[in-house]
């Protein structure tokens, strides 16, 4: 059985508690021979600034190079909140994405039946929802050049930050949506801004060549972000992969996530392209929650999304779907069970915290 | 008494039917000596590209400056799917934003109590709620230089926009949004992606920096574009006033007025500075809500939102708080009634058309 390379960069915040459960669960698959793990730890974020001065430091990014796939658990947290801009947590998330050219980022809105009532949104209105967002990871706003502020005199500043989109760019973000669509419910909803936006104009009429050129048999639709944000809102069952730029992907997806209840639930993947030879590809998998100061260290965090990471691992790097399965099984056997962290706890449940619900993942498997 | 000056953009698909009945309620007005308006009318979007090939002409714009307000209807519809970028039917409205330097755009949010069944959102989450999403106008990605695609050969294009900031168009938003929370309920939260854009760093900087110099009595809270998203659709209750940019201002303003349920309730106002003598400010109203050229003509729009922009307009814009409020409470009268348009109709309601509803609020009035 091939030894998979993982790189857990457990992060700030809930990071290392809910990372500890992953460990757990990789040591129990290893010693019952379903997965062979190698695994190396470092920082990322904060608690790399505080060590080395840098939100990830030059070592972690030659092992997160060398790995099959990485692990990242949370950044940031207002203890850094005034750190130089270039070292800020986010800026070692920032780094890896751009740097292992993790360009597709994959994030599922699931509601779990058994949290359908732990949403805002009236039960029928998210009761079985699962909708996969696409978001492109490497380009637009994010490191569009110039990003700058220049001082005017007067006391006054201009900010500058730069959308910047080419067609490669957005032809490769929509294949992925596209043959994503083709495995689920055969639907792409593309998004953007054009009618204020060129870089919206250019992704509109590139998604649409490249439907028509090699994706007819999928069904495809356009959305204005605004429009968008509102029927995701108002029935969100009526998408299945939405397509997106990085920074509508970035406010869409939390939303979409949000409508399931199941935000401590929810795992993403960002993944690069595939070596042609190979067939590999760089790949980081993190939960979609963010770093939780208000509840680190309490022991209270809910480390499904992030043994949920490790599944998606399983199934998108190492093709062990089965495995994958067996794990999302375990959670679902959990949940039925009536265990639950605070986070997702409702009447009639048990509450459990983030270690007991890792060993009553591992119990289930 | 004073005769306000209105130009009436109906604009395209249900814009001249609900349009109709803002002329109705005004006449009434005028007759029942309550309010006197001199009224002209001309084209916006769509309709006036079919008559001048441009999506507002230089005359309509000479009008708009010449005018006391301005009330519009709504722009575009898939006819226009592919006229020329400049003349697409937006055109005509970001023009009227930009030229009229209508650079704060009030978009308030509030759940009508008899309509709080309408919202996806559990009742206990929506009912009550009122919030005020106050939306830079004039600046960032939607004006920015540069904005453009070129070809780079090879089939590969580049799309890009600017987005640009500078200290005193956010100072300026920011003023209203502590201006109008002192008139509320006191806090502002104020939103962007620090932690991506350099835009961001400036915005969270100069908001700060005048909370601290002049509006220390106001409870000012940060929320990053995204989390300000999720935290919308979780708990709106927490907000009073939301001050935000020109991009995030429209789509969580859209996501604001969908949580509420009453989207076809909903009015906005875009404002100028006051000049310093006069005291009088250039400003538009208009609905939240869009064309909807799926039901456009067939009598059924909720005329409700654009006879509410004429009361934000005797609020705002002539002083007349006691007769917006008359027409607030006919609105509220009629809904009480159980007079209703299809798109709020609910168990018990008797379903009228766009025409009856105009009628049923003169009636209350
Ligand atoms: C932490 C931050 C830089 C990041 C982003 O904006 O992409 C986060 O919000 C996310 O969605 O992963
Ligand atoms: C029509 C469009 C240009 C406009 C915008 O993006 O501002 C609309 O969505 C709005 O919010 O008023």
């Amino acid at each position: 059985m091939a030894t998979h390379k993982l790189l857990l960069l457990a992060g700030d915040g809930i990071g290392p508690e809910v990372m500890a459960e992953v460990k757990r669960v990789a040591a129990w698959l290893d010693q019952a021979g379903l997965a062979s793990f190698a695994i190396e730890e470092d920082l990322v974020g904060g608690c790399a600034y505080d060590a080395h001065g840098a939100a990830i430091s030059e070592d972690a990014m030659v092992r997160a190079k060398a790995a099959d796939a990485v692990l990242l658990g949370a950044v940031g947290g207002p203890k850094w909140a005034s750190v130089p801009y270039e070292a800020r947590p986010e800026a070692g998330l920032l780094r890896l994405r751009k740097d292992l050219q993790l360009f597709a980022n994959l994030r599922p809105a699931i509601c779990y039946p058994a949290l359908a009532d732990a949403s805002s949104l009236k039960r029928e209105v998210v009761e079985g929802l699962d909708i996969l967002i696409v978001r492109e990871l490497t380009g637009g706003v994010y490191f569009g050049e110039p990003k700058t502020i220049m001082d005017l005199g007067n006391g006054q500043k201009r900010a500058i930050d730069t959308q910047v989109y080419d067609t490669y760019e957005i032809e490769r973000i929509a294949a992925v949506a596209f043959e994503l669509a083709r495995t689920r419910r055969n639907k792409v909803t593309s998004s953007e801004k054009h009618n204020v936006m060129k870089s919206g104009v250019l992704w509109k009429e590139v998604v649409t060549a490249l439907h028509e050129r090699a994706y007819k048999d999928v069904e495809l639709e356009h959305n204005l972000a605004d429009s968008l944000a509102m029927q995701l809102v108002r029935w969100p069952k009526q998408y299945d992969v939405i397509v997106t730029d990085n920074l509508f992907g970035d406010i869409l997806s939390d939303i979409a996530a949000m409508l399931t209840g199941s935000l401590g639930m929810l795992p993403s993947a960002s993944l690069g392209a595939a070596d042609p030879v190979t067939g590999k590809r760089a790949a980081l998998y993190e939960p979609v929650h963010g770093s939780a100061p208000d509840i680190a260290g309490k022991g209270i965090a809910n480390p499904i999304a992030m043994i949920g990471s490790l599944a998606m691992a399983l199934r998108y790097s190492f093709n062990q779907g089965e495995v994958a399965d067996r794990i999302d099984q375990a959670i679902a056997g959990v949940l039925a069970s009536g265990k639950r962290t605070g986070d997702i706890a409702g009447p009639g449940t048990e509450t459990i915290g983030t270690q007991d619900m890792g060993k009553a993942i591992i119990a289930e498997l």
